[in-house]
């Protein structure tokens, strides 16, 4: 049997395009004689639809979509990621076989944790249902399906499915393929069933897909695999009936049926018979990326997506000569070209002829357009306005954030006359701490590295250089104690713990959801415990009026933090 | 049998304050020689705790409090809403009896939708009790139980209670305290039951409770009802055994135990026993308030509770001699004090001398501070640092955008300086299609009136005239038609459709996902449809970065309405 999984960047809402992206796999999976060819889930609409689909209209489009994709397939079996209203609305998979829609697959279990809604959406499907082709039985399931030990895996295998083929839309997180390839490698092994999992690829809004598809043997053994983070037709001969032999050695499944009292007598749909015999093709094995790579890969295509698929040509990138956003400005030229990427140094009376000439020399490096637009004259004219409101107080925060603002102000009039994308520059770190200024340096279309840690800005600064093989980010940039430059002799560490132990704190109270007592018990410095979770309950309302950006890290800030802004919880 | 509702005002996260809140009113109860006294759900830690709840020592010191409670209620049983956690998470009713908890109530039916996450959080409750109080029998449920039209009310009718209780945390929109009512009086009479609702009150982000607490007789007359935006302690003497009479005249639950089969076999707990003979208490039944001043009270409800919660003490309105920040000044000043609320106009050479003059009667009118800012210094200068970039371009929506965020920055280093909350003003009419500028007229921490549409502006300014008798918001504010002033001769409606029209089609098109297509065929002008539909929809990166502001309708902006920012469909 061979089998072609289309692992696709789809566009929310986009049902023309998604439809003709689908069309065009379609048409190269015929070509290359596969008998079943697999699209990801909600490949239609694109992943997720979010609240589109409490709009009637919206789903009656997907479904008839769907209709126009099944006679296109005639030749070919298609499984098809799909809303579907039947009574009520699914998150279904349409199979597709001689020219119209054989059967629908409901998808049974519906995430609603993490950065998933579903149950805001789908009723809930029951019916499981075997596909058959040429003799080979399929089971078809969607995404989160698989991931739960039991049914309808179980279920399907035992009522004899050889194969199991997953729809999905798996977002992305740091070394998340790994954990995915073994779950679907057990869950091979556990059912002596072979699995194809197809996942979507692409970047909408926060979320990531890292497409890394998968087809395993019923040993758990890969046998092909996507790459990361590209578009591609994965074909792969496959031989189902191996299936039979290792059940018959790993007999784990019989006590599985004894225990359950009945073997699942499920429906059989006819889909198609085996194509004749055709030269074998040699499946892909795509190397996997070692984390470095993935952030600097997945912030890249985070970045391209959410600016062409919006429809923005261009962007800008105010650089300070600092760290984060030398490195948001690389990342930006690698994501798009040079030439679609605008670098603004906008130099306050604060500002080091150090720290202006690196932000020269990293868009000379970089080959991108730049500008100086120094600030004083603007900030004086501020300060003349405000004189009479402040008279007798003293400078505090108020006069640094000014300053950041002021600069905002100038990227988003960059923005409106000439169309540009606002690229925000602030990390995890200072995201999480509320070092950052609202409508200051938080201001922009989208935030690249906000979920990326201070530390781990370090890093790829380091790794950007070590790939290109020259100096891309100035070393100097990369050398120098971190400051925001808002006033004089300012160091970030005058106002933060250092970062490699800040950092650690974050991670265990922002992604783990420990407390302040427990990371103290851990052994964290106490006094950096308090300050840093203080700080971060505070800052809640920051990040609420914050650009969208990657999420690159199990626990991102945005759909998967949900915390109320009025809150006196604090440990 | 006396009953007493508790409807509180707690604040997420505040176990500490909210046990005490509690506490306070389960002493008032037993003062006034209550048997029952009920409390909103989830009241020991606020209502929604969100994410909180995924931290394990946050659910502990919650359940602490509760068996704390439960100690303080010797000598009343005390219905009080908590999570619990026993083997799993539950969004629970303790019932609280004799110095402890005699036995936990877990929620049947987890609302996920419109703005609620309960999936997220809360396994599912399965099994119900009833309580049995001096021969009466109580069943407890919580919020959304009581919603369906089944079970739980039904089996617990059936299984012979005579009273249903719901703790509630039931967000407000407008008239929603009639329906709700409508659903209560229905629900007493389908199950001959006595049914007491007990809501919560206040401001929680952008949730509004509107507290309205109900008791029924088993007919679904009112006995009692709380007051509207206000906590009270609402204490009603009640004859449950009434149910038995109307039950012997109403056979319908015979058909409906025939049809089940079998009459549900509750287990019961023993809480309590009668009181001796009281002096009858009279009951209140606290009036209903009309839309508009559900409009009114709800806002400045909702404002006083950001601002004090959230610990600020004054706040700052940026007023512009229009209707919006005129409107939102007032209501600040009626939900705070005057000492509270600082007015700032910020003038700009497009500025008239009328609106300039109004900004400052306003300010007059209602008795707070103000200043003046005139923003055209700070102009010339931004026009200076951008004369190089901007040469040869004509001037276009850059430089409107530019004097909005100007003001934004002088507001926000108000903030800054003197700790004043920026109370923003856009109204959802402009919200809606993107008539707003970022970082500009969106810039502050709470957006008091982004769920009131322009027309109902107008509305609740007139309102607010005509109950304080004197012209607070000049009427020549009222009169003059809307302008942002951004450059000469500039009215909102050559830009946008005329409010009253485009009003009834956001209304359709935002709050009851309608499309363009229907619309049009309804009878609106399509014209109009088009030309809002592309606005709506391409604004959604401006209201993700807007701030939380009061929910007032049945789908407001954010937790409401969640709609991707990148997203090709706009019928």
């Amino acid at each position: 049997m061979r089998l072609a999984l289309a692992q696709i960047n789809t566009v929310v809402g986009d049902l023309d395009g998604n439809a003709k992206r689908i069309g065009r796999r379609l048409a190269e999976a015929k070509d290359q004689q596969a008998d079943l060819v697999v699209f990801p889930e909600l490949a239609v609409t694109g992943y997720p639809p979010e609240d589109l689909l409490l709009r009637p209209s919206f789903v009656q489009a997907a479904q008839a979509k769907a209709e126009a994709l099944a006679r296109e397939a005639r030749g070919i079996v298609a499984l098809i990621g799909v809303p579907w209203f039947d009574r009520d609305l699914y998150n279904a998979c349409a199979v597709c076989a001689a020219g119209e829609i054989k059967t629908i697959y409901r998808k049974r279990f519906l995430p609603n944790y993490g950065v998933f809604d579903e149950d805001r959406y789908f009723a809930t499907g029951r019916d499981l249902v075997l596909l058959e082709h040429g003799g080979t039985l399929v089971g078809p399931t969607i995404c989160e399906d698989m991931w739960q030990p039991g049914p309808p895996a179980t279920d399907m295998a035992l009522a004899g499915a050889q194969l199991l083929v997953n729809l999905s839309a798996s977002p992305f997180h740091l070394l998340r393929d790994r954990e995915r390839q073994e779950m679907f490698a057990t869950r091979a092994r556990d059912n002596s069933c072979l699995v194809a999992f197809c996942n979507s690829v692409g970047g909408q809004d926060e979320l990531l897909f890292d497409g890394n598809s998968l087809v395993l043997d019923e040993e758990g053994h890969l046998l092909a695999r996507g790459p990361s983070f590209e578009e591609a037709l994965l074909v792969v001969d496959i031989e189902p009936a191996d299936a039979i032999g290792r059940r018959l050695r790993d007999v784990r499944r019989r006590a599985l049926a004894r225990d359950r009292r009945e073997v699942p007598d499920l429906p059989i749909v006819h889909v198609g018979s085996s194509h004749g015999p055709r030269e074998h093709v040699e499946a892909v094995v795509a190397p996997r990326l070692d984390e470095l790579e993935q952030m600097r890969v997945g912030l890249e295509l985070g970045l391209s997506d959410y600016v062409n698929k919006n429809g923005f040509g261009e962007v800008v990138v105010g650089v300070s000569g600092g760290i984060d956003s030398a490195l948001t400005a690389a990342l930006a030229v690698e994501a798009l070209d040079p030439r679609r990427v605008h670098c603004v140094s906008m130099p306050s009376r604060y500002s080091s002829a150090e720290t202006r000439d690196d932000a020269r020399r990293l868009a000379a490096n970089l080959g991108v357009d730049f500008r100086e637009l120094p600030i004083d004259a603007i900030y004086n004219a501020f300060e003349g306005v405000l004189a009479e409101s402040f008279a007798g107080r003293e400078r505090d925060l108020t006069e640094e954030n000014l300053q950041a603002r002021m600069r905002g102000v100038l990227l988003m009039a960059l923005s409106n006359k000439f169309g540009w994308l606002v690229v925000a520059t602030g990390n995890k770190s200072e995201l999480s701490v509320g070092y950052a200024t609202l409508y200051g340096d938080l201001a922009g279309g989208f935030a690249l590295i906000k979920d990326v840690f201070k530390t781990d800005v370090f890093r790829l600064a380091k790794h950007l250089n070590e790939r290109a093989g020259e100096e891309l980010i100035p070393q100097t940039i990369i050398d120098r104690a971190p400051s925001a430059e808002l006033r004089d002799n300012q160091l970030d560490e005058d106002s933060l713990p250092p970062y490699p132990a800040l950092d650690k704190v974050l991670a265990a109270y922002v992604e783990e959801d420990r407390s302040a007592e427990e990371l103290s018990a851990d052994g964290f410095d106490p006094d950096i415990v308090e300050r840093a979770v203080a700080m971060i309950d505070r800052a809640e309302y920051k990040r609420r009026q914050a650009p969208p950006g990657v999420r690159l890290r199990q626990k991102a800030f945005g759909r998967d933090r949900r915390t109320p802004i009025t809150n006196r919880w604090n440990r």
